[in-house]
């Protein structure tokens, strides 16, 4: 079968190097998809072939449609009530026009998540498949790109194999070639900006199916609940997840080039140690990937899932491309230790501390089976000890929620792009400036010197000294922002990457209490009995719940980590300008009081 | 007499202010040279009449040649013997190719002198007026404004009126429209590199005449020398002045406007105190202007005598422009003050000290009638107990000091250049980007204080102090320039003044050093006798000592000035650094540990 590729961006050919220039926008035909270090072939419509980045094309797969069947035992009869009987498993179905839910399809959008917009993913009806929560197939969100000026925003592979079988590519290590800065002369800095990939994507689904995602799966759902109970406790700040005794950690640590295929394939392995059992596992970064997409289906509606950092971390260097890696990878790890169901689900637990490979394998199938995902997730909330709320509380608090996590993303967003222009500044003309200032002194120091004035040796000696104290501390300056403002920028970067999971959590909580709204409706239509109306209500007080424990879990988190890194941040500040005061005050004593 | 002017800059008229638009090199009528406030009316060759600003153009007044007379009393007969028959003072005379000193003509320009070309001003042959170093005409060089950002070069005023009667409008106040600022957005930036003019000029006639001014005037002297004496001896670091035992030194101060002509014309009145009789003189803008005039006259060959600050001392309002001005003859006076050779001349002294109206009248009437002036001021010159030194030790000392000088004013120029670069980030793009840092902060604090979560405020209020910490930060970076690179740049900037002279001082010693090399072929031809060759060379010798005095003092100066201005800008510079980690640490220390 003939795979096509979009060419996302502009791409020119090295000559010698066997590339293909592609232009954004072209259609071109893989040839070759196994070709490995982040590289495709691919042919272009004049049948010229050659290597093409696989991060610059989107495969445009036309992939068979698989049953999924894991959701067999949901009892669908109320949907039938209301909804057209769905069709075969395998068979597309089109759009029915009575739909009671179609209200909720008015931003249907081809694949794409509006943002922030009070629609829930995976509602559009004719639009979701029966495996919507275990099928590969994901998008990417377009928002939240906004003043980055990274140019490679996070690509998710779209090939959506269900198997076992992992593109190897993944994390292969990327060639410089590809992915080196295209902006030298700034440094570093042009990528700073750079989000670990922005938002989760819930449920996404590129085939015809029938809505089965929607909070109506669980409003009305009559299956009793499976899996681990998650508990919501009244604490003082309000609803709050069950947190454990044990605050779990973990690092991220040792980066090992393995290879295959006679080692025609590298890859690099990291050793994942966890604080409870000590014992290090390792991980590819593709079995991140995997728990990424396990957590994304199990909690996503619930939980915030925030993206891994993104495949195409750029560094000029392999090293430094590990080392970021590395780092991101930690600062996802430690963000999913410290979230209190997270951290203590199956899935997770096994991706820690598995025993062996069987043990990792066996998990792995398990985990893929899981049943209680989507929405069915707040099938196992139960909030201890709480009176059910009402409807406009629920509304309030998702709105609230809503205004919060919108005007965060936008502070945290201005914050970035103004720490962006600052890493720019102190690593390009501000450090050329001080280095002129101090070569203008030594130059003068040196012209002083040959004047052939007697006397003239204290002043130049301390003119030449004051001359590289302003060298040094142009190195200084090029130096600090690696020093502060990078955690800065990275811990703002984790909360942009956060923030923008909220659009699609809260669109979940928006269209429940939409449904609930209805339900009126839909008992004097005798759609529904008064009693299911009853369940809607206090399965959508249940939501609310789960909405409120994360929110608080969110703001703790964030008042401990901004904290944290303006702390740290100051910190180093203080010192970065105490040791130019001390290396000015050592200049200064070098001239002679006359 | 129509008087015809040529426009330097172009000058777009304000609309509604009777202002004319003129381009450079257009030529222009003055219609009325008195109309004040730094501007003239000037008709262009459309008919169109208007305000002109009088420093954008240059006066080309046909002057009728006067004789000065004052020169009667020298000697002439050996000029006669070797360069043509002065022609009666009041005629005209051209060019003689038989002129044994034509040699110097090579590099005539018309009035605009070449810089570092060691051509001596005044020697063009054809070119000079009798009354050469009394003549209120004079140019004013080119060169110096190399990387000067500085819009309005020193333009002096060139309609050269010999008696009392001085242009009114020199230090009337400027009025801002005229030299306000042109790139409001950079703050007073833009204006640091200028130099308060930047060369002294010595004997650029504009007028045909003949040449009297040059070394030949004192090489061949047999008038005895006029007078005080002005020894030179044997120091330390070789040939010095004589130093008083008592520094002089003077305050400028309090400023004072006055006005005249029923309150048409008003001027402001600088307090002058010598710390000798401390007693306050009165001096405006033009007192110090005919002081510098003087100065040049009598002691330019010898001396570099700096420009004044310039007129067009720039500044948005009236009181900074006044206050700038003041700081620049302050520092001018103090440079001359602290030169022995001028601070203990007669002129001075009566500029410092003139006890009442009529002294100061009677003391300037006969400051302007010294006769002892140009070339001449070296016959009062005494080397005490210094042996007479041969040519090639003369030639290269004078080369010496040349290549220093030279190389000096390059270092100077590019530490202005560079000083310049800096003032305009630390008023411009520096503090708006501290400012939107500490915006960032206190936005996200806000935003903080909008969550409704319980237990923030310890944190909001921490981030909001950061965020005003650099803001203030950013007040202090605009504002830290005014505290030590000012001093830093106007240092700088008198020695680049300073330096502009050197090329003129050393040209004429270049040119008499030519002369007694011509010497043999002058007795071989019998031009002059053997006898006088020898004196040609002994007053070579003394122009030597003179010169070696002067580039001592110049050293010994230099090197206290910088010396002083570099311990002035470090101590400031580490005060800046330490109050702006001082400020950080109160900022961290504001944020509670977890």
């Amino acid at each position: 079968m003939e795979t096509k590729a979009q060419v996302l961006y502009d791409f020119t050919a090295e000559p010698g190097n066997n590339e293909l220039s592609v232009g954004e926008g072209e259609t071109i035909t893989i040839t070759n998809q196994n070709v490995g270090g982040g590289w495709i072939e691919a042919k272009n419509s004049r049948g010229e072939v050659g290597l093409v980045p696989e991060d610059y094309i989107e495969i445009k797969q036309a992939q068979p449609f698989t049953s999924g069947g894991n959701a067999a035992s949901l009892d669908l009869s109320l949907f039938d009530s209301h909804i057209p009987t769905p069709a075969p498993a395998s068979t597309a179905q089109t759009s029915n026009g009575n739909d009671p839910w179609a209200v909720f399809d008015n931003n249907a959008s081809g694949g794409v998540s509006n943002n922030w917009a009070a629609q829930p993913e995976g509602t559009e009806t004719g639009k979701t498949s029966s495996n919507a929560w275990h099928s590969g197939g994901h998008g990417h969100p377009q928002a939240y790109q906004g003043p980055d000026i990274y140019p490679y925003p996070c690509l998710i592979d779209l090939s959506g194999a269900e198997d076992d079988e992992w593109d190897e590519e993944w994390d292969d290590v990327k060639s410089s070639g590809g992915y080196a800065e295209s902006d030298a002369g700034e440094g570093g800095a042009i990528n700073r900006g750079g989000a670990h990939g922005s938002s989760m994507k819930i449920a996404l689904n590129k085939f015809p199916g029938f809505s089965k995602s929607g909070p109506e799966v669980f409003l009305l759902s009559k299956q009793p609940a499976k899996g681990t109970k998650l508990p919501v406790y009244g604490g003082e700040v309000g609803p709050v997840w069950a947190y454990p005794d044990y605050q779990l950690d973990c690092v991220v640590a040792d980066p090992k080039k393995g290879s295959k295929m006679y080692g025609l394939k590298s890859y690099i392995e990291y050793q994942v140690t966890p604080t409870t059992t000590n014992k290090p596992v390792n991980h590819r970064y593709k079995h991140f990937d995997w728990l990424y997409e396990r957590l994304l289906d199990k909690f996503g509606s619930a939980i915030p899932i925030p993206c891994l950092p993104d495949k195409q971390v750029t560094g000029r260097f392999e090293e430094e491309f590990i080392k970021m890696r590395m780092e991101r990878l930690q600062g996802w790890m430690s963000r999913m230790c410290r979230h209190p169901v997270i951290s203590s689900s199956e899935v997770f637990q096994l991706f820690i501390s598995y025993k062996d490979e069987k043990d990792w394998k066996t998990g792995k199938r398990k985990a893929e089976k899981d049943e209680t995902v989507g929405v069915m997730i707040f099938s196992t909330i139960e909030p201890e000890g709480l009176p059910d709320l009402d409807l406009i509380e629920v509304e309030q608090k998702c709105e609230q929620f809503n205004r919060f996590t919108r005007a965060m993303d936008d502070g945290v967003k201005d914050l970035l792009t103004v720490g962006n222009e600052h890493w720019k500044r102190c690593t390009g003309p501000l450090p050329k400036e001080y280095q002129r200032i101090g070569k203008a002194f030594q130059n003068l120091s040196s012209v002083f010197t040959s004047s052939g004035y007697e006397g003239e040796a204290a002043l130049t000696d301390a003119l030449t000294a004051a001359g590289k104290t302003y060298e040094d501390i142009a190195q200084m300056v090029a130096e600090q922002p690696k020093k502060d403002l990078h955690f800065l920028m990275e811990t703002n970067n984790e909360y942009k990457g956060l923030l923008g999971c909220f659009p699609d959590t809260i669109g979940v909580h928006k269209a429940a209490i939409e449904k609930v709204k209805e339900a009126d409706k839909l008992v004097a239509t005798s759609k529904i009995t008064p009693s299911e109306k009853t369940t809607m209500s206090k399965r959508a007080s249940t939501m609310s719940y789960a909405l409120q424990a994360e929110m608080n879990h969110f703001h703790s988190n964030r008042i401990y980590d901004y904290n944290r890194v303006m702390q740290q941040y100051l910190e180093q500040q203080v010192k970065f300008y105490e040791m130019i005061a001390e290396k000015l005050r050592h200049a200064h004593s070098q001239f002679t009081t006359m």
